[in-house]
């Protein structure tokens, strides 16, 4: 008999049918057994006679034979797709069987301390709560690359081994290239920059790497990053209006297609405006300043606090919980970076932040030779293997700019995740790689 | 004024447009001279007088004000998508200016030794037919992501530094983690087992790495490769039948979007029929030697001149230019590979050979735990630090198999480049990664 999917055994009253999935859970009654059945595409109630249901218990794989009959009025389940029928088994196949499960998966919750949760992350992730957020992920990476695509850009394949640290940094992981010394690529910025030389519009999804010697909620060694370069911009307002467009354009689709998680998080869309607001980093201090008495007017950067507090003011002054905070100063960004020719010293670059953290990064770059080579020697950034990146400005590159951001960041503030660990599938830091690294020797 | 982009040039005859691009190529003819300009949309011939065209030459970049005047009838260029207008230009103005080219970009082949081809990257992707490669690339990897949607695949991203190497071979990075020995992932095959696990049916698209000590025509120590795998399949044929149908819709995608790129290269899409046709490893080699009168017959496998005459059999006999050997013994397959218990001794697995080269392997694998543990022990793969791997295992797995395949190979046998180099951006070999290494110290 070929197998029927759980959701189609709505349209298949009266029929005798074969589900195949995992059972979930498992509630005995008397002679009676009731079992939660799901595959892909929903979940569904199997009656079974205790007989039948010998000692099946959740994460059994099976194979359910049975007639699909209605549910009496007042047995019907609002809560589930499916829930105005059931399957009453005759035959159960059992494709494969589990071991007793260390814990309870069977809650609408899964309240597990985070190592356990990683632990068992095989098993874990095949929670609904815990596999909801990785279709969050899926949307979002998805709409990024519809939302590029509507917009004339061309997807490209940034490599992960790269011949020296893009940026300078310390935090780049080391890789024994043969009888040489290469390391892992922390950012496709370089690639993307050159490939507007060829495409003018580009963008790419790929795993970055950093060396994050630090254990916080923020933090992962391997980030699956979104990246937007485009030439023949006017102006940097070109970049951020891209950026606004791109957030705005996975919010929708999330919005749309997940919405079911969003209501399991009681969370939703994050509220903006026709335009996300912008503000000065100097004018967003002195905002602070003002609305709390800490005066950070004198920093080349926001604290977290002042994240959070400037995100409090933007909602509450601008009705916005994004807002795009500007102009940093020009020795806290990249050598790459554009300097405002109306306010030298800082930068036509941006943070998108939101919900009390950083989103998003980006802004307009240097096109011209000669300036990125005397910011490189000035920012201590050594190009001698970067000939290629060079290249593309020697041969000609036009005003332009981008921008990058981090999908499990996103996951995490949409969903409000406390831990950006929980939105990464396996997720890695200083203490774990699949395995805890204390365990090795 | 606002930019129009090349393309929209058609429908603006008579009116007054700004067009931004680079200069491809320079003619001079008197006081005239003729550039041709190209933007992400289009080329464009543009008619200047040699005091405004100055000193412009190829791959500066220029914004260019000037009217669209129609081609009289005799000089329409059928070649050219604006072959019935001309840009007569009033206005010029140099976003930036490119240095003198170390070679001519202008012919439509770019006639360089692959060490200049790829020692000048950043310039030569600007060629035509050079980028025209990535786009089919671009077009490749989409379409395999929309045919596994259509079927109800989700996507997700595995890791790119692994505990541990997943098949037990020599070839693969390692990577300082911290005070830890990690490694980088070369193919995600545990990790899209245990999504099977989760989503039932995932593919994923991603950097894989291998220490390759050769430098063959075919090989790179960074692919893109594309991964598919699934659950409740009633046989090893699900996959097969799977693994048909994604090439298929690759074909027609590339076929429909890359017409004017097949043109350039002289090449079709492969002809398949209906079916692409299966035949075992040990038929093979029997037809091998019918034809030839080489004795393979006791090999493992296929060797490179097996493969291009198993492929000229499938075209004269079977009308397909692909073709599935099946049925590899068991000890040349990874250690999760399904043995065929109605033929002992050999697997449920299978590679598609095209145009004399393996494009794709896959199979039915292995979903019991017990099984699995053993042939891992009788292999030497050790699974010590793969707890997740086994989890899935462990917690119920229902029959499941899949298939892998690099991006760059398909787009190399697709166009009928001669070194799989030509279809990566940024090629890595053990020679090479942007710069060669032999002039590292």
């Amino acid at each position: 008999m070929q197998r029927t999917l759980i959701l189609n055994c709505n349209n298949k009253i009266g029929e005798n049918v074969m589900v195949c999935g995992w059972v979930s859970v498992r509630r005995d009654h008397g002679k009676i057994v009731f079992l939660d059945v799901y595959d892909r595409s929903a979940i569904v109630q199997v009656v079974v006679t205790g007989e039948l249901a010998g000692d099946l218990h959740p994460q059994d794989v099976v194979c359910i034979t049975g007639n699909v009959a209605k549910r009496p009025e007042n047995l019907v389940n609002l809560n589930l797709e499916t829930g105005s029928v059931e399957l009453q088994a005759s035959k159960i196949e059992i494709l494969s069987k589990a071991e007793e499960l260390p814990f309870d998966m069977g809650g609408k919750e899964l309240d597990l301390q985070l190592p356990t949760l990683l632990d068992f992350r095989s098993l874990t992730l095949r929670h609904p709560k815990v596999k909801a957020i990785f279709k969050v992920q899926e949307v979002t990476i998805d709409a990024f690359r519809e939302a590029m695509k509507k917009k004339d850009f061309t997807e490209f394949q940034a490599p992960v081994i790269i011949p020296q640290t893009a940026e300078g940094g310390a935090d780049v992981f080391e890789v024994k290239y043969f009888n040489h010394k290469a390391f892992l690529s922390q950012s496709p910025q370089f690639y993307k920059q050159i490939m507007v030389g060829v495409f003018e519009r580009v963008f790419t999804v790929n795993k970055t790497l950093r060396a994050e010697p630090s254990v916080t909620t923020r933090h992962l060694t391997e980030v699956t990053t979104l990246d937007a370069e485009f030439g023949f911009i006017e102006n940097w307002l070109d970049v951020m209006e891209m950026a606004d467009y791109v957030i705005k354009y996975i919010f929708e689709r999330v919005g749309r297609e997940c919405g079911e998680t969003l209501k399991m998080f009681g969370v939703t869309i994050p509220t903006v405006p026709e335009k996300i607001p912008m503000i000065k980093l100097r004018d967003a201090q002195e905002v602070i300043f003002k609305r709390t008495g800490r005066d950070n007017r004198k920093e080349p950067d926001l604290e977290p606090e002042d994240e959070r507090e400037i995100c409090r003011w933007s909602k509450e002054e601008k009705g916005s919980e994004l807002i795009f905070v500007t102009h940093y100063p020009v020795k806290k960004r990249p050598f790459y970076t554009f300097e405002d020719p109306e306010d030298p010293g800082y930068t036509l670059s941006f943070d998108l932040i939101g919900r009390g953290t950083e989103w998003l990064t980006g802004g307009q770059r240097i096109n011209n030779l000669e300036t990125l080579e005397r910011n490189a020697k000035e920012w201590g950034v050594d190009l001698k293997k970067s000939e290629l990146y060079l290249q593309a400005f020697k041969y000609g590159m036009p005003p332009e700019g981008g921008f990058s951001f981090g999908s499990e960041r996103i996951v995490m503030h949409v969903l409000g995740l406390t831990n950006v660990r929980e939105a990464s599938l396996f997720p890695r830091d200083m203490e774990r790689v699949d395995v805890r690294l204390s365990t090795l020797k």
